[in-house]
């Protein structure tokens, strides 16, 4: 998504954008970071049990006024709309959980993106190497993420690595990271289109991005991108989508509990 | 959707289910209902031109803050907000119009639903006349409605009929659903089931449903169901579902003033 | 929709349009018809067992050539080919059910397709009332359609009617039937518009479509659309809509066999 | 996404996996490649201006055989048909264009397939760093490609590079590659799974996928990534996705080449 006019003004400081720099002008040098933790962060919601109470009544109370649907939905009400709610949940009624909104902001590496991103079901907009100049943030695996793959394919399992193991991606993913981004800034200073240069950044650069999803379509990347003991179905996340999925998770729960409760009930399907 | 154990409580006093009706009981009267228009209420909303900006500005300044963003969509930076706003629309860079969520309750005749819901980027939860015994509340044109269609298919026009015509769809639409709803109840009251009793209502019934839809989604349905002069691309819709669609346009006006315009602005087309 | 022959330049001989039809013009009389089933056909269809194989292994075999992976589905490797997509279906592998299509003709009844486009994977036209006179072709229950419904709500189960019920539905539905259509053509020959008229037809009026899906969209319907015994997961489906899902199931069968072994294995949830 | 040849129950004597190779192996060498094109192919399709004419006519001919529709959209109807696609494209009856089917097979570099997984009216499947050890072959923008961008945001336009940058590009971009893969290797010969050995490979490595779409979302495609003077819309799709696209463009007008005329003969605007 472009935008014109719009910096300057918020920061009319900045450093001049790289489509201007002339070719001779001093590189600005970037200090890489290096960072092994995702930022989910909610924007903005509505998102409430009561949606979906709302929205399943209306398919027996057809001429509900909204006044009797919220008392219906409070009070006395409350156990009886989580007998609902995971009635819903539990024979797949799913277009209740539709009702509702939640937009987070995230920020995660490239590879973590190109996964989230395979979900149709929600609204995405990234920022952009086309119409910006990437910062050198990178993904480097804490020391205690599981390096070693072991099992048969489909039903992989990751164990811990050894000391030289964690030393070495640590240092090759550090130096890969660094070299990859200096190639990105040798070709920007010398008045290479951005969209060019961001070519040989790898896939460990961190991207932000806001989503959108309705708790149907969350609950069906939770089910999908987490992995939990005894859930209906087995899934086999990388570990990055899961850390992503698990904040997402914890923010979504605060605001539906009743759903999340019945969610995790009833094996963690999406309805 | 169904609902199990709630409407007692909701309404204790409310007549048993058609279900546990025996067959010998009472028949329940009810008078048939006939209206000429359509009810649309806003019921929820996260909807704000704010959040087209937010969704737009993470393109190019990826590692905005919210309290940076919020501060470049407010205050001076109103105009600043239409122009890109404006921009975004006119290049179809719709995404950032999808970051936002309106639930509508609406009621209309199922004529109009049926046209509805052939939108597929929107949720649904209809009043189901398996669940519940439908009222008889029918929609009968008015007597402005045009009755006379003229013209080419494809491209017809529709001109005020005779008060001939006008009387006869009157008095053939009141018997016909008057007809029909004896029809209904008869078998109800006969012990047939609600699922097999409803399928002699005719189109013109009035049911309800929550319909949730982001702007971007909307706009697509707005262009397509309301006939304006002077739009980028024409439309043809049916005069009861522009009803629908013209009174959700007014809802989304308010919310979101600086979409709205540039929708108008760029030949109400969804970008 | 269109309507193509009435354009006069493209064919000036084609019989006038209905809408041409003067007010004092002798109705045409159209006797109604009565029918307990419904039509499904299959138009098109590029559907294969291989194409699901082909679109994993590109997951594992990158480079693969199509003639390689022709080789890897057929002969020696059937074997192998079932076990894959046996474990693609059971660990919710769903995209590789996507790479395929399958269209059909489907004549239902109104009521019918208002469920069937609750699916929103899918692609529909269906015949426009708007833009032809409809035919009276309507749906009775046959004698073997359960009438009776008791259970509880979401737990509905289906009994047969006494003779008298049965009776009483045959009766009301034919006679309704029939004074819906007769004040439907009564409007048209008073030169009401299509649109206007047609408000009057009853649910139980049969249309027609074509719908087009995928794989695992149609899994999915089935998946909700079939009672079966001994299913993952329960569903409810009115008997009607059921019997358009048998008939495409049939249909489907035929053409990805392995898949649909697959399906019934694994409970016939959609992946 | 699974593999298949790894279940040892299924095939005993299949090559072990590379995740099985012991860390102390002698490292395969592979050899880095460079392209600068990419690969479409059409694998499979259901595709005719046929399928467009049958679905629009049954709006208007419910009850039509296929023998007949297919009468009607043979021989002396050819005008017609043509006719009638162009009328379908100009007043945005979208439905007809979605009952076809195009399955392709692309090799891209990932820059590029992040941008086309962009569009959700697809269905996809990926080549997966996951399950398989990825090829080193990497895109380097070819002499000819622009490399300069002028103008303002939102209406950028590239422009030849001098020698110098041209050279710069290519070297860096060859040298960054293979420093990445060199990083990669050395990973997965000490052991680490693919799936982290692989976060330090460019957005230029190829990937490969399949790729299913119909007409109408194709279009969709083909209006935002392409740029064509006399356009309705104006886009500015990245070189090296628009080269998928013309690809893709050109296969699919083959298939349906009323269609596709009509298309350009309506702005390129996907209906």
């Amino acid at each position: 998504m472009p935008e014109t006019d719009a910096a300057p003004a918020v920061n009319p400081s900045a450093p001049r954008p790289a489509d201007a720099r002339p070719p001779e002008a001093a590189p600005t040098v970037k200090t890489p970071e290096f960072r092994s933790d995702v930022t989910v962060e909610l924007v903005r919601s509505s998102a409430h049990d009561s949606d979906v109470l709302f929205a399943a009544r209306v398919s027996t109370m057809g001429e509900l006024t909204l006044d009797g649907a919220q008392a219906s939905a409070d009070g006395a009400q409350a156990t009886k709309g989580a007998g609902l709610i995971n009635y819903l949940m539990r024979d797949r009624h799913g277009s209740p959980f539709e009702h509702n909104s939640m937009t987070f902001y995230v920020q995660a590496p490239i590879f973590v993106f190109r996964e989230f991103m395979r979900h149709r079901m929600a609204s995405y907009n990234e920022e952009s190497g086309r119409y910006r100049e990437l910062n050198p943030v990178f993904y480097v695996p804490a020391p205690t993420r599981n390096l070693q793959q072991v099992g048969k394919p489909g039903a992989y399992d990751f164990l811990p690595g050894t000391p030289e193991q964690a030393a070495l991606v640590d240092e090759a993913t550090r130096a890969a990271s660094i070299q990859a981004f200096e190639a990105y800034q040798r070709m920007l200073d010398a008045g290479i289109a951005r969209e060019v240069a961001r070519i040989v950044l790898p896939l460990n650069i961190y991207s932000s991005m806001y989503v959108t999803v309705n708790a149907r379509s969350l609950m069906n990347f939770l089910s999908l991108r987490t992995k939990r003991e005894g859930t209906h179905f087995p899934s086999f996340p990388q570990r990055e989508i899961e850390m992503c999925a698990e904040k997402m998770e914890d923010l979504w729960a605060e605001l539906m509990p009743l759903t999340y409760a019945a969610f995790g009930a009833n094996g963690r399907v999406a309805p």
